[in-house]
C-alpha cells in the first residue's frame, strides 16, 4: 500500500503516522519526491482501513498496491474454477446455455419454455418466481408457488433450474433449488451475501447496475469468505448516460473478470438491452468475449406469442442462436 | 399513456391490441399521422404493464403521461407534508440539522459528539450501528450494542436518533429507534420497504448510487402504501464519471422532488462529497436550494482528531456551519 | 409529434398553442384524458423546433414520433449503404481490418507495420499524424510530416490509409488521404462537418465520449447533408463510471445503429479498452455482434517490443487475431 | 511519480526499465513490498508520457503524486486571480453576474434584454449568435450579424459582452467581443486552445459533457501556456444517467477547482438544467458553495412571453433572484 503525504506536512505529523502504521505490525518505506513524501508500506496490509487513512488531513491519496480481495483472487488459485450443478460443469472451458422465461406464469408455459429450451441444448432452466419490481402496484411473481412449478419442469426436462431470492426470510423455500440468483439489487445486500455463504449451493451473483468490477468480486468475496465457494459471477449490463437500451452491456467486464478471479463468468443479455432484437447479436458477442455461459430469456405465453416479446426470444428464434453459439465457441478457440 | 406503433403495422394485428386494451376498461384515441399511428389510452392506466406493452414487436415506445406514483404524488396531496419527530418537524419550512458520527465506537464518544452538535443547534443525532461495509474484512459496525449506546446519548442530550437498518430480521431491535434510516443500497430492497410501512415510524430514505427520481419516489411508494405515510427522502450523491469526489451531489433534485412530491427532502453533504473540506460549501448549497434538512458527519475520535476526518467535520467546525446555514435560509426567503 | 400538456392548462392558452402549431402548416389532433391533454402533430414536423415547444410553461413533455435525422435514417433508405476506397468495399456483408500504430513516428516503422499487417490480411492503414492530447506538453504528433510518412507505407504496400483530422484550417493537407477520421472529441464541432460534408472522400466518424446514438446520427447528418454520403460509423468506447478500462465499450450500439441507419459500422477495440490484453477478446466479441469492420493499433516500436503496448497488439497478436476474425463472421453467419 | 510494478517481474526487465527512467534524468526509489515492488520517480516527472509507462506489460499501474498542470495549479500560484472586463473584476471576491438570452435575435430584443438584466445589477451580457445545434436543420444563429447586435446593446448600456466562439476561422469576427466563451463540445478541441491563448481577452471556458476536472484544467492550461493567463472556469452540469434535468449540475465542483487552482470559477444553472423553474434555486446554491459569478438566460421574446421559457428566466423573475444571489453570498460569509 502507498501512501502519498500533502505538501508540507510537519514533521512531528509525519511521525505520528508513521508510528501508528509500524504499530499495526507493518513496515513502513519513506521515499522524499520533490514536493510529496510517499510511504510505502509493507507487510499484511489488508489490516489497514484505508478509507481511514484516505481520510486524514495530511494524506493526499492512498493506493492499494495488492487487490483487497483473497477468496475470488486468481493470484492466490491460478487456475479456472469448475463448479458443478448435478451433471453440468461451469469453467474452465465448460461452457452452459440457461435459457426460461422472464416470470414462472402456470405449469403449462414453464413446462413447455423448458422442454424447448432443452431441445435446443439448454444446460439449465431460469425463471423468475419471486420478481423485484420497481413498482408496489406490478405483479411480483407467484412467489412459492412459482418455485414449485419450477420443480415440475425440472421433474419433467431434468434441467436444473435458477431462480431469484430476495429475502433472507425465504431461504427455507429454496432449500430444493439448484441454483440461486443474487439480483442486481442485492448485489450489496451484505447479510443476504453472508447468508448465501453459509449454503451448500452454487450462486449465480449478478453485478449491480452501478458497481464496479472490484465490488462485484467483494460480494463474491463475502459469500466465498463465510464458506460456499461456489460462485458464479454474471455481467447483466450498467447503467449510464446511454438511452438507447435499457442497460450498457459492459462485454469486457467477461475478459477482465478472468483476469482478476478464477470463478466462472456469465452474461445476460436479455436484461443488458431489454431489446429481443439485440440477444441475438450481443449473445454471440459475449460468447466471443470468453463468457463461460449465457443466460437467456425465452417465452411462450399467448400476449407475447401474439406480437413478440420485448427481451424474450420465441423458442425458434433461440434454437437457431444455440447452433450459432456453439460455432463461435470453435470459431473464437473456445 | 401514450402508444406509439412502429410504421405499417398490419391492421389486424393494430386491432388485436386495441381490442386488448379495450379489455381493460380502457378508452383507446387512435391518431394517424403520416408515418405512425399514435394510440391515446383514456382511464386509469395504472393497471397497465407498460414493460409488456413497450415489449410488443408492433410497438414502437410507450410513453407515460401521468406518474406512476400516487401516495407520495404532490398531485394528488398539494400540501407539503410535515412529519413530526417528537418536538421537531420535518418540512413546509421547517429545517432540520441532523449530526453525529459515521460510526457509534463508544459511550463516551457518542455522547460527546451528541453534546457538542446539541450545543450547536443539532436537532437530531445519526450514528452508524449497523455499517454496511464493501469488504466482509472491515469493521461493521457495533450493532445491538450501538444502538444501546445512541439511546444513551438521547437521554443525556435529548436529541432523537436516526439509524441505518439493513435487515428484516433486525426490525425489532429498532423498535425503540426515532427515525430509521434504509440506505442507499437498500433503496430497492423492496421486501424491507413493504416491512418499512408496517411500522409507526418515520424513514429516512436515500437515494441509490444509480437510481433515478421517479425510482426514488416508487420506493417511497412501497412504504406509503403499505401503510406508513411518514417517509423523509434523501440526496446523498449519484455515482457518474466523475471522480474528484466519491459521488456527485445531484442538489437539482431538492427543488424537483419537492415539485414531484409533497414529501420532505433532505440532503447528505458528507456522504455525497466525501471530503470534509467540501463539506461546508456543500451543505449551504442544499441549503440555498431548498433541502428541508441536512444530515452532517461530525466525529470527535482521537485519531481523527490527530489529523481530521475524511467526510467528518470537527464540532468546531459544524458549529461555525451551523450559523451560517440558519443565516442562508434567511437570505434565501426560505 | 406529440405533446403532452401539463394539467389544468387555461383553455385560452391552449388555443394560442394550437392555432400557433397550425400556423405552422400542421394538423393538430387533441386528445384528452383524465389529468392531461395530449396534441398529435401530423404533418411535416421536421420544422418544429422541438427544445422550443419544451420550453414552453404549459407543456409538460414532447416526444418526437419521427428520427429527427433523414439522410442516415435507415426509413428512407433500407439497403445497407456500400462505401468503397480504392478497392476495398465497407458495408452490406463486405467486412474492413484497419490497422496500424497510434503514431506514426518514424518512416521504418510506419513502412513495418503496414507490410506486417497487410501480411495478415489488413485491407487499410491507420496511424496519427495529428494527435489530440490532453496536455499542452505532450507530443501531439508529427503533423504534415506524418502524412507523407503515411503516403510511403501506402505507396510500399498498396493499403488505402486512414488518419485523423482536427482542424479545418488542415483540410488541404488530407487531400490524398484516403478516408479520414473524425476522432471522438470533434463529433459535435459542426463547422468541420459541414466541411466534411463538401469533400469527395469517406469520413470515418467516431462517436463522441458521451454521445448518444441519436446524437451521432446527427452528426452523420451534418456531413450527408452537406453533400458526402460516404460516412463510416465507429464505436469506440464511451465515458461510465466504470474504471477497469479506459472506456466503456458500448457493442449493443452495433445492431442499433444497423438498425436505424444504413450506413456501415466499424469499432475500435483499441481504444474502448485502452489494455491490449483485451483487444482480442472485444476484437472478436465486435465481430460476432455484426460489426462492419474494425480498427485496431498495432505497433513495432523498439520500447514497446522491449515490454509490449498498452493498447496496441504486436503484428504477432494481430496475425492470430485475424485468422480468428474470419472464422468468428463465418461462425455468426455474417 | 509511482510505479507499481506486477508481480514477479524478472529482474532483467525491471533494470531495463530503471535505467530507462534514469536516462530521463530521474531518481529511481526502489522499494519491494511482500507482492510487488514500486519504483518511486522523484525529479522533474512531467517529461515522461504516463500513457507510454502505464502500457508497459512490466507495469501494473501509475500513479501520478504532482498534478499534470502547472499555469493554473494553485500550488505554484497561492493567490487568487483576479480577471479584469473593463470596469468588472471576477475572482478573490469579485463575484460577476452575467445574464441575457440564448439567442440574439432582433436589435429590439437584445438591447430590452440588455437594459432589463442591467436594471437588476447585472455586470455583463451573454447572447449567442454562432449556436452549436445537434441537427443540421435548427437554426445556428445570426452569426456575425448577432455579434453586431451584441455592440449595439453594448452601446446602448455599457455592459461588456460574453458571446460563444466555435471556429478557428471566425476569430477575427470576434476582436471586439469583451470575452470569448469556449463551449462545452470544444473544450478538447485543442486547435482553438492554443488560439485562444494567443489572444488579449478573457476566455471563459465551459466544462465539457463528460469532461473531468482535471481535464478541464488541463484545457485551461492550453490556453494559459500559450499565452493567455485570463481564463474563467465555468460548470455548466454533466451527463449521468439522471434524465429528469438536461445535465446534473455538479456543483461540488466549485469549491474543488478553486482548491485546485487560481482562476475564478462561475456556474451556469441555466445549461445545467434545462428547466427555468430549477434556476433560481440552484443560482442560488451556486453561490452559497462559493461560486464566482453565475451566467444566466434571460428572455423577453414574444413567444417565450406568451407561455414563459424553458431554461430562461424572465426579466422579473431575474430582478427577484439578482436579490437573494446578494442576500446569500453575504450570508455564506462570502
Amino acid at each position: 500500500m502507498i501512501v502519498i503525504l500533502k505538501n508540507n506536512v510537519p514533521g512531528a505529523k509525519e511521525e505520528q503516522l508513521v508510528s501508528w502504521i509500524k504499530n499495526m505490525g507493518l513496515q513502513v518505506h519513506i521515499s522524499r519526491g520533490v514536493y510529496n513524501t510517499v510511504l510505502g508500506l509493507v507487510g499484511d496490509t489488508s489490516k489497514v482501513d484505508t478509507e481511514l487513512l484516505e481520510s486524514l488531513e495530511i494524506v493526499q491519496s492512498v493506493k492499494q498496491v495488492s487487490e483487497p480481495f483473497k477468496c475470488v483472487n486468481r493470484k492466490f488459485h491460478p487456475d479456472d474454477t469448475v463448479i458443478e450443478v448435478g451433471d453440468i460443469k461451469i469453467g474452465a472451458g465448460n461452457f452452459v446455455l440457461i435459457a426460461g422465461p422472464c416470470s414462472v406464469e402456470t405449469e403449462e408455459q414453464i413446462v413447455t419454455v423448458a422442454k424447448a429450451v432443452k431441445a435446443s441444448g439448454a444446460d439449465m432452466l431460469r425463471g423468475g418466481a419471486f420478481k423485484p419490481r420497481t413498482s408496489p402496484y406490478d405483479f411480483a411473481g407467484l412467489r412459492a408457488e412459482g418455485l414449485e412449478l419450477l420443480k415440475i419442469a425440472r421433474a419433467e426436462t431434468g434441467l436444473p433450474i435458477v431462480t431469484e431470492l430476495m429475502n433472507i426470510m425465504d431461504i427455507d423455500l429454496f432449500e430444493d433449488v439448484d441454483v440461486i440468483q443474487i439480483g442486481a439489487r442485492n448485489m450489496q445486500n451484505y447479510d443476504l451475501l453472508r447468508e448465501m455463504g453459509k449454503l451448500d449451493k452454487p450462486i449465480l451473483l449478478k453485478r449491480g447496475l452501478a458497481n464496479t468490477l472490484k465490488e462485484l468480486l467483494m460480494s463474491a468475496e463475502y459469500i466465498m469468505s463465510s464458506g460456499n465457494e461456489r460462485v458464479i459471477l454474471c455481467e447483466r449490463g450498467i447503467r449510464t448516460f446511454s438511452d438507447y437500451t435499457r442497460n450498457t452491456f459492459d462485454l469486457s467486464a467477461v475478459p477482465m473478470l478472468h483476469e482478476l478471479s478464477h470463478l466462472p463468468v456469465i452474461a445476460d443479455p436479455s436484461h443488458a438491452t431489454g431489446i429481443s432484437r439485440l440477444v441475438p447479436p450481443m449473445a454471440l458477442a459475449a460468447t466471443a468475449a470468453g463468457a463461460d455461459g449465457l443466460i437467456i430469456e425465452v417465452h411462450n405465453d399467448p400476449m407475447h406469442a401474439l406480437c413478440d416479446g420485448a427481451q424474450s426470444l420465441t423458442p425458434e428464434d433461440f434454437d437457431a442462436l444455440a447452433v450459432k453459439i456453439r460455432d463461435v465457441r470453435k470459431a473464437a478457440g473456445l
